[in-house]
């Protein structure tokens, strides 16, 4: 069934009255299946106001409280939005798209974009170790200097500058030999004092004794000035099933551009996060572009571009729930652990979990779910069915329901902030034709629990056919193009956390000598890569390749495979 | 039935397992009626760990978000807390009761106090114009200085100085002649740097050019130190009838000590705002003492005592919602405009409300609800059983289903931010034999539908045979001891926003010359008050009476009555 946006006024405008009138034609359409809304072009402009509002914890963002939402989609079943172009332009702090036990949804031919979006931009006018001039457009980026503070303005709030990152005139990527710097936080950072010298002129200064202005900072370059918390994505879906996002646009958003929790079977096809650049933005998203947790079916990403986002282009993980205590009858108390997981639904009853301990992450039992309460944003308490022997506090737990397999093909991830893929807790994936410009590690496989809390161990990674073009100069945020790197304190022999990786038929034009480093891997293969230099290479002594830990070794030219080699320097 | 606590490992303590055993405990019985729990006496440390979690839009609070609660009484009736004189000490942000749902519940015999309070508190060394030293006991009130601004550390996390009051060294009270001081925030105060000078010792300067100290600053003086929001009250009511609280001493709360909103028969008797001598401590609440919304039946007071409380001591009010727009079918959106008002189910259908316009503040219509539907936490939809004649945007529109009688009889109101008692939205309130020392007024009678958008005009008061003992001498916090000054910008002739109030047999030791200042009553009696001198007496110049647009003034020793009498002095 077609419905005409128009005839709901949901047409192209600007006033609050918009997102009242998509909620009345939402409201009027939830219970029916097939229902396909046509939105026609033009710039539509959706204010928090009317809009809808839940509490949300949503998994690696902040502020696990009360969200104001504009297409709030949940409980639909067979719906399709069909943007045909249709511009949205989103003021103030609210969640774009919300599906909830949704199912069989398509949402395309649309554009995501803030009119104020939660960073600000600058340009380095002049820089000297301890001062530092910059410009910044007054006007698109409103701010204040008051007690040698600077706040930006946003459409309700104002918000003092607490982070920036710095980004080459010339690549408009994070300019090398930097990376994230911090002011004035009460736990953190430089104590900088701001002044106004000029009508859009901030001068900073950085006392002594702090640590000053980088040589490797430059006049010309601009600054991504961070002062907003990650708290709305472009589109969260969670406990949802068949989702396809084809051809959207997410110029900005006040976090992730999409985040997928316990949900099964997503499509990204042709989504860009992509800079606003009649905006001049030298931004995107203020987070991951994509991300999924917890997740089962098939992601399929494809014919994708992520630029210029605040944070990693893809992240797929579990979560790893830490043991607190375990009581008489078996059941016991499992902590939500990182700051950004909080009051998530980790376990359901009938659901299969594992039990590892942290010092060799070994799997030394599984069990199902009986019953699991949520006692508060931080603890679920755990009834299995069976009590798990040698099970104490401080072991941690992981979902086995939620793996999925993930294919990433055809997409192109440049001049962010950090990373290109994250990948644990898969079953397989396949990474191939696409081309990694990323300053940090264009693939990380990681896992740990100590840290992040992102589990698990993955079963067959297939990285084939792609481009990692300079990857990983910006070594704070990974030491190299491929890096497979899990946490594990102390290996045992013959134990490894991840199975299978293959890297085969790729090009490394790479900025330093590393192409692979390797960590606690079952059987990795080697086939068929090139290596190329770029013109700025630098050699810095290491060697191509770190494996350590390794159960089986192939690699094209090694006579027959090796165990456990280890040709690492530290 | 009787319930130990102990069997349920419910007995004095210092782990966070105690809020898990409460937990337990409190599911057990919660379908049960007629449960008496004892706690026997002894200390009982709670930390938020393991307590309850709910998403509260506490009316007059801050953070409309999830919350710790400790003891969730939700939905108990016919429960007996019985304490014994048991003494719960909590941990961190939580809130100690919570009460929905529930009916004849008595709470006794408990106090209330708090490990690392909200606030901290400092001694005045030193003071100039632009320099201050003040002392502060950091193993009470752990703290650091970062940047030129002082962080206070709670049990989880560290926040910036905002506000201070000083107190007087003799009277323990607010010290004359002063206020309110704030710093450092990003929309207000003065940009003070920070520094310490010596262990516990922090210099405080004030640049030229902004507001400096006063002269009435002095060494000795404590400062109640303020750098925490008002999110966690000792107690919080809602939707429950016939709640007794009894003995139960307050020594600190996050917040308010006991709120109730949309409740119906509360009694609040012996219960003591008190300060923790024995620690030293000034202050005691951070904001009111007690402080009842939209509530119903009789609210009793009886023989309790506050003090040293950061705002007033019982404030009794309604909500003004202000309408935003009115659709053709009727219905129209009603905002809850103030900050600390957001998210409150003003209406529900088969509720009365009248409407109000807001330049004479005259009801022009009452309605009945057919449905309301909350749309987030700023709007409500209203669908009228009938469409309202004459509703437009900016009228206001407040539930006549919701207004109790008060009596507050007996207790003793002293040395607190601001106010003794506010009541507006009132049926008929009794206020006898209670003394009030109280810095701003005893008793303030407003309603307004501009700025705190608390509702609505009163029908009876008797104030009766009280002492106001000095009240008003911070004028900031009001005129006279009895204040009454609903908020009408364009008084009619012959209408009165409050109905009839008497003043009967009171003694006023007055600090200046202002007995009373009424505005827009219909009735006003004083009959048998007596007026006395304090030893520190200020003639002001003032008039004793300051009464305008009063329809009957009816007073000792003047000849008949008198219509809309005025002799003020502006």
């Amino acid at each position: 069934m077609d419905i005409k946006g128009r005839d709901w006024n949901v047409a192209p405008g600007d006033s609050p009255q918009l997102a009242f009138y998509v909620r009345k034609m939402l409201e009027r359409y939830r219970e029916e299946k097939g229902v396909c809304f046509l939105l026609e072009p033009g710039k539509y402009h959706f204010y928090p106001d009317y809009a809808y509002e839940k509490m949300l914890c949503i998994p690696n963002h902040e502020e696990d409280t009360v969200k104001r939402i504009v297409f709030d989609l949940s409980g639909y079943e067979k719906l399709h939005i069909k943007g045909e172009g249709a511009e949205f332009i989103f003021h103030g702090d609210c969640i774009p798209f919300y599906l909830c036990g949704c199912k069989e949804v398509v949402l395309e031919g649309l554009q995501v974009d803030y009119e104020r979006p939660g960073y600000s931009q600058g340009i380095i006018q002049k820089v000297e170790e301890r001062r530092m001039e910059i410009s910044v457009d007054r006007e698109q980026f409103p701010y204040y200097v008051k007690g040698g503070r600077v706040y930006f303005c946003g459409e309700s709030d104002c918000r003092e500058l607490e982070r920036w990152l710095e980004m080459d005139k010339e690549t408009k990527a994070p300019a090398k030999g930097l990376g994230d710097r911090e002011f004035n936080l009460k736990d953190g950072g430089v104590n900088a004092v701001y002044r106004e010298t000029a009508y859009g002129m901030l001068e900073i200064s950085i006392p002594d004794g702090e640590e000053g202005f980088s040589a490797a900072s430059h006049p010309g370059n601009a600054l991504i000035l961070r002062h907003h918390p990650r708290n709305c994505p472009a589109f969260y879906m969670e406990n949802s099933q068949n989702v396809t996002l084809r051809q959207v646009k997410i110029f900005h958003a006040l976090a992730m551009g999409v985040i997928g929790w316990r949900s099964e079977n997503i499509s990204l096809e042709e989504v860009s996060v992509k800079r606003r650049e009649e905006k001049g933005h030298i931004f995107t998203t203020e987070a991951d572009a994509f991300h999924f947790v917890c997740c089962r079916g098939w992601i399929l990403v494809k014919g994708c571009l992520c630029e210029n986002q605040l944070d990693d282009a893809l992240n797929v993980h579990g979560i790893y729930g830490r043991v607190k205590q375990v009581e008489e009858d078996g059941s016991f108390l499992l902590e939500l652990a990182h700051g950004q997981q909080k009051g998530v639904e980790l376990l359901r009853a009938g659901e299969t979990f594992q039990c590892l301990e942290t010092e060799h992450m070994e799997s030394f039992a599984e069990g199902k779910v009986k019953r699991a309460e949520r006692l508060n944003k931080d603890y679920i308490e755990v009834f299995p069915q069976e009590a798990v022997p040698g099970l104490k506090a401080g072991h941690v737990v992981e979902n086995l329901d939620w793996r999925p397999k993930v294919t990433v093909e055809g997409c192109v991830f440049r001049n962010n902030r950090a990373r290109g893929l994250l990948c644990t807790g898969i079953g397989q994936a396949w990474i191939k034709g696409n081309t990694f410009q990323t300053p940090g590690a264009g693939i990380l496989i990681e896992g740990d629990a100590n840290e992040w809390f992102e589990s698990g161990s993955a079963q067959h990674i297939v990285i084939e056919d792609n481009l990692f073009d300079g990857c990983a100069y910006i070594r704070g945020w990974g030491k190299a193009p491929i890096q497979i790197t899990p946490r594990v304190a102390s290996p045992l022999e013959g134990k490894h956390f991840h199975k299978k990786i293959e890297i085969k038929g790729n090009v490394f034009r790479r900025a330093h000598p590393q192409a692979l480093r390797a960590y606690q891997v079952g059987e990795l293969v080697w086939k068929g890569n090139r290596i190329e230099d770029k013109e700025d290479y630098q050699d810095t002594g290491e060697p191509v390749f770190c494996v350590e830990h390794v159960g089986v070794w192939e690699k094209d030219g090694m006579e027959g495979r090796q165990e456990s080699l280890r040709h690492t320097q530290g």
